[in-house]
């Protein structure tokens, strides 16, 4: 795929790991230096499939694949309809969650790593991408779930941040510990982007 | 995949080849003769993927890989909430339109046929896949297409036309003209049914 002209950077992590705040977090850090940053995320807000697939996630469906193959249509429609115009006019995209967490959490769920990244073979790689890692049990915390739910969802969620961490040693992605007080993450989060913005030669 | 008790036919072909009347047709007749015979379509008709699919097929999407996507997780959900319940309590079940239409449909849209079909392995492969073929000019009159639209649209169809054919050759499907009076047609489809019904000893 040809170098676009701006800068691409996806968080990807278990729930509750951060990947909302600290998106939000680095677009306005990102404005307050002057750049002109879009915050965007997955599934997509605008997309008829992100509403869709927002709803399937609170029932039970009878295989993993329909999942897989919502968030890789989805992904499609929200590369091509916000993300890419948006890297062609020159602007820094941030997405919270992207294809990292599709492999994680679909492979997790029983669907060989081949083919979820087959799916997504329409996705660009972006040119960041930071896997930020927390404790599942400090995420669901932070999620608020209550105590009879943990237990299955601990292990679950273990699985994906194994799987997470192995992408991250396959693919050099850095990784932020967020198992901290908000500003500690946050400045790591900031000199991991500052690394690739002095790379691009942008500051 | 392990054999299921029932019996699987999808009819498949280009718009207006006669798919939707020759799958009831089927029906009515397989049931005159005793059969308890269930008939379903793809997109769905239940499901929310389908309505959702239905309603992206009257617009212009950035790129076909979000239609390919959308139908094999639709296809997904239809196999296991209405095909394979059906097919293990024994039914005939007849489909209109499923695999061999995206593939022919999707990849004249210039998607790879090797990726369209691994987006559909979890779709179990039909018993008896029947080729419906005509002249797409034929075709879009049955359709009532205005003659604006026709000429794109007749190249389009001609090339998913030829697509249904390679396959049909590839796979041993059994192709059926519809080009002739309906009546001809239902016996010549009759014909190829009741061929697998007497390999299975049905009848």
């Amino acid at each position: 795929m040809r170098r676009r002209r701006g800068v691409f950077i996806a968080f990807e992590g278990i729930d509750g790991a951060g990947n909302t705040t600290h998106s939000r977090m680095t677009v306005e850090w990102l404005r307050s230096l002057g750049f002109d940053a879009v915050l965007t995320k997955e599934p997509s807000s605008e997309g008829e499939i992100g509403r869709l697939i927002r709803r399937y996630l609170k029932v039970e469906l009878p295989h993993p694949a329909i999942d897989a193959l919502l968030f890789a249509a989805d992904r499609v429609e929200h590369v091509y309809r916000v993300v890419l115009p948006a890297l062609d006019s020159g602007k820094i995209v941030v997405c919270d969650r992207y294809v990292e967490s599709s492999i994680a959490y679909q492979s997790a769920q029983g669907l060989e790593v081949g083919w979820v990244k087959s799916l997504n073979r329409f996705a660009p790689q972006p040119d960041l991408t930071i896997i930020l890692d927390v404790e599942p049990e400090t995420a669901l915390k932070r999620k608020g779930a209550i105590a009879s739910e943990k237990f299955e969802r601990i292990e679950f969620l273990s699985e994906v941040r194994r799987r997470l961490l192995l992408r991250a040693n396959e693919m050099g992605y850095p990784v932020v510990y967020t198992g901290l007080p908000i500003e500690e993450v946050g400045m790591a989060v900031r000199k991991v982007v500052e690394a690739l913005l002095r790379q691009r030669g942008l500051i």
